[in-house]
């Protein structure tokens, strides 16, 4: 794959990130989605739900992981991709380390919580990680949605 | 209270994480067990389930947190303490610092993926540490289950 057909089929799967955070935004929740890809395929889409399961374990990443695996019949996703559209917290970064998740792809920077900041090594020594994929689009979501709330 | 009269209600309620990490050890899973407990009481009680369940976030003080915050309704725990026979890590230490946790109390070190090593600050800036608690009984179970296992 040359790199532009392997930035558009980033893209086209960041997007469907991106129409799980828009639901998340509906329903009230900080706009965050994440789909997990294996061979080409969604196997697994989610929003945060922190606010509606009353749980701040309910990230999207943490809920694609485990219906990813539930998917998979088995704990281990070293053949996927996870697309999210913010840069994972601590937390999602060492549960996609567990899950052994071969490369993680995000939109845009978390300022405040991201995992680079606070562990950088959180992730599988193998696993490959590319930023900035509709970076733009991800932030404007998470910007509309806080001021929103003001 | 008195430094004594703190560490007898810290090996009591260790005790009871270690009654959890029992339970998992006879399920096949890593003996790990959290309890949650909020003005002297035991709010939440759970154990290591990452084999059952197919799911590597399903680790005890993950479950503990879900269950507690159920327990209170709401999702901070800042009035509580988490017990738990084995020192987080990184994923269960993100999630503790979500959950605004405000004391932690873990039995032995992990010397391979515990969250001092990864990820120094992930708790709340405001918890407060407590290690050490029962930490043999805690460790002799976790070796225990590794020797059985080869």
């Amino acid at each position: 794959m040359t790199t532009e057909e392997q930035l558009k089929k980033d893209e086209y799967f960041m997007r469907r990130a991106l129409d799980e955070a828009e639901a998340a935004y509906r329903e009230g929740e900080i706009p965050v989605g994440a789909v997990v890809v294996c061979q080409g395929r969604i196997i697994a889409r989610a929003h945060n739900l922190t606010e509606t399961l009353n749980d701040v374990t309910a990230h999207a990443e943490m809920q694609a992981i485990t219906i990813a695996a539930n998917e998979l019949g088995g704990k281990y996703l070293q053949d996927c991709t996870l697309y999210v559209t913010l840069e994972p917290c601590v937390m999602c970064a060492g549960a996609l380390g567990w899950a052994q998740v071969k490369r993680i792809v995000y939109g845009c920077k978390d300022e405040k919580r991201g995992y680079l900041d606070y562990a950088p090594h959180a992730l599988h020594p193998k696993a490959t990680v590319t930023s900035g994929i509709l970076a733009e689009e991800c932030r404007n979501l998470l910007q509309q949605f806080f001021k929103s709330k003001r």
